[in-house]
């Protein structure tokens, strides 16, 4: 298992924005602190638990964070996660990626471990696989049964019976029915918040409806779990739903932004970098922040505002006008302003400190071992919170 | 500084790829070995040090596969990488990545350490801020002056005087000139091969006419310093270059074989994967091998043949027809007929293994940990050898 350590750093060691090395991964906790309570909030309107999915910070104190330094029920996306968080005292666990045979010892021994674990499955082969396994006696978790509400990746559709031939295989090999689980991956294609409230409302809809065909034939599917960022924001009604997911809430970040649910000024996370070169007759400025360290992704390429690989601010966060990172190669970002721009390109001398806000927190996070952890405008670095990686 | 093991599996603990944790990095050692031999062998008929990128593998066991065994002259791309490498022997590192103040320190650290360090800069501000920091007597590093051959990163024309005046700075500042370094970034934009060996001599000529002025200037220029995997494949002439560099060539990608540089059996890396399940109507299969373990570069979107987030193969590596990983979540990976194909869609039960190719080596390895290490058709996991991370 991965081994991860926090270490608080003391009045003695302290680093700063200015000396830390870099490329680092910045974590502002006031706005990590300001964007879970903003949804908290929200949801606190409706009667469902909250269940967030910790793969986007990976971290046990960005976890603690969203239950007030507690623990609660969490999503996760890999084992090793569902490991780490419950040797971190996470007790409550949704395994949400379908479930292979390979898995089912792990899966197991969390549950031999304590851990309420309930793991995801859509088709009858998984069903049967489970049953299997479960013939010798031993521990099993309770099972989700996964439904498409928008043709995203997997699922069962939320009329398909095939469903209840699943629970009924589960049942008879006496294990746990829990419910449904369904992800509104269709949001993520939402720009400005345009389609947003009906996005919810469809994700709803079809869990709701698979939960009762469940129901209709003698299951009880007490779970019926649904969530993504921008439906959690946006869901006018939940009747009939139990629990809500949700991750990259935490941080936020450009492709959110473009979608509509959250301001620049909400992003919790960027990248730290130091200016190395420039070509000034091309209105050009190297840093070390290339690719490895913002990640590859490109989310906001298609987006009306394409970001390149991150948007440009300084060292105390505050965006500079239409600058972003352009091109990257592996330890190289080429920082331009954004095509069809006639902003200034600002003075940014070799060593200058940048910080840039990324494409996806996920995908950016996951390029980084620890978190540089400052507070609003502060930049001292408070912490160094690592963060999980592998399977 | 970052702590990596090698872990040799013995005869009581041999995985396989039938049995490992999925999705997980595989290479192969037969191919890797073939792929060296090939650069090697080229090289052999040229008058050049050969002085490989080891940012490709960021592995200690994988660098010194390129020195049969042994160690010898490197490329690295960040000080991490430096000093992992020369703590594992390798003594002569050049540091191909422009170098701003904030990295001096450890820069002085490793000469100091008995370590043949040479270092990147491009502009007077750096000469001027190298010579300053020199100004206590202490080790510096020796400098090259980075040369732009084609538009594609930092660097001087390889006829402004800038460099001279740089040159002259370092050694007035009693600091070693060593010479030039250029690398042909636009060969990454050529297709099947064509237009590369005019690239490799454009790189050659830069770099060859930028050392000639510094010698007209009273400058010594004992290092010319070019390469890419494309160019060092296909250079007919290297007449006045003293070292290739080059980095993706000892694992090779669906991007070097869309440029022409590598057949799809020559690559030797691939993420093994399990299906997790399926969406029979639509032709999908799912993997638990999303963006996470592919990585997000879609290197080849833009070229004639789009792979998709990488190629599928059976476990063996046998690539099946037109089968690619067409859509990723971060832990699901969409597995589709490539678009416009009629191919039939491989019966691939929830369980199956498969292995993907991946578009771009050095951002799928930078995923993992660690290499699962087989030869040739074998299944067994010979050895673990682990990854560098971070900067």
């Amino acid at each position: 298992m991965n081994q991860v350590q926090t270490i608080e750093t003391d009045a003695n060691s302290v680093e700063t924005l200015e000396t830390a090395k870099t490329p680092a991964l910045v974590l502002d906790l006031a706005k990590l602190d300001r964007n879970i309570a903003r949804l908290q909030d929200r949801l606190d309107g409706f009667d469902v638990t909250f269940r967030p999915h910790v793969k986007t910070g990976k971290s046990l104190e960005v976890g603690k964070r969203l239950f007030a330094g507690g623990t609660g029920p969490i999503t996760v996306s890999t084992l090793a996660e569902a490991e780490y968080f419950a040797e971190g005292g996470f007790r409550d666990i949704t395994y949400a990626v379908g479930l292979s045979p390979d898995k089912f010892a792990r899966a197991r021994a969390l549950v031999e471990d304590g851990v309420a674990l309930s793991v995801l499955i859509d088709s009858v082969e998984q069903a049967r696989d489970l049953v299997e396994f479960a013939s010798d006696g031993g521990a099993m978790p309770g099972v989700l049964i996964e439904i498409d509400c928008d043709g995203h990746r997997g699922g069962l559709l939320p009329d398909d019976v095939t469903m209840v031939t699943i629970a009924d295989i589960l049942k008879v090999g006496g294990i746990d029915v829990r419910g449904v689980l369904t992800h509104a991956g269709e949001s993520y294609g939402a720009r400005g918040g345009i389609g947003l409230p009906e996005a919810a409302e469809a994700e709803r809809a079809a869990a709701v409806a698979a939960a009762e065909l469940l129901r209709a034939t003698g299951h009880a599917a007490p779970v019926v779990s649904v969530g993504s960022t921008p439906t959690a924001h946006f869901a006018r009604d939940l009747t009939g739903v139990t629990e809500v997911r949700a991750g990259v809430f935490t941080f936020f970040d450009l492709v959110m932004h473009g979608i509509g649910v959250c301001e620049i000024d909400d992003i919790a996370l960027s990248v730290l970098a130091t200016v190395i070169g420039h070509r000034r007759e091309k209105g050009w400025i190297l840093t070390d922040a290339g690719w490895m360290a913002m990640s590859r992704d490109r989310g906001t390429q298609k987006h009306p505002v394409d970001q390149g690989y991150g948007l440009v601010c300084d060292i105390d966060g505050k965006p500079f006008d239409d600058l972003i990172v352009e091109d990257a190669s592996q330890e190289h970002g080429i920082i331009k302003a954004r095509p069809g721009s006639d902003a200034a390109i600002p003075d940014l001398p070799i060593g200058t400190r940048v910080r840039i806000l990324p494409n996806h927190a996920c995908a950016t996070g996951a390029q980084h071992d620890a978190y540089y952890v400052i507070e609003g405008d502060g930049h001292a670095i408070r912490a160094v919170w690592p963060r999980l990686r592998g399977w």
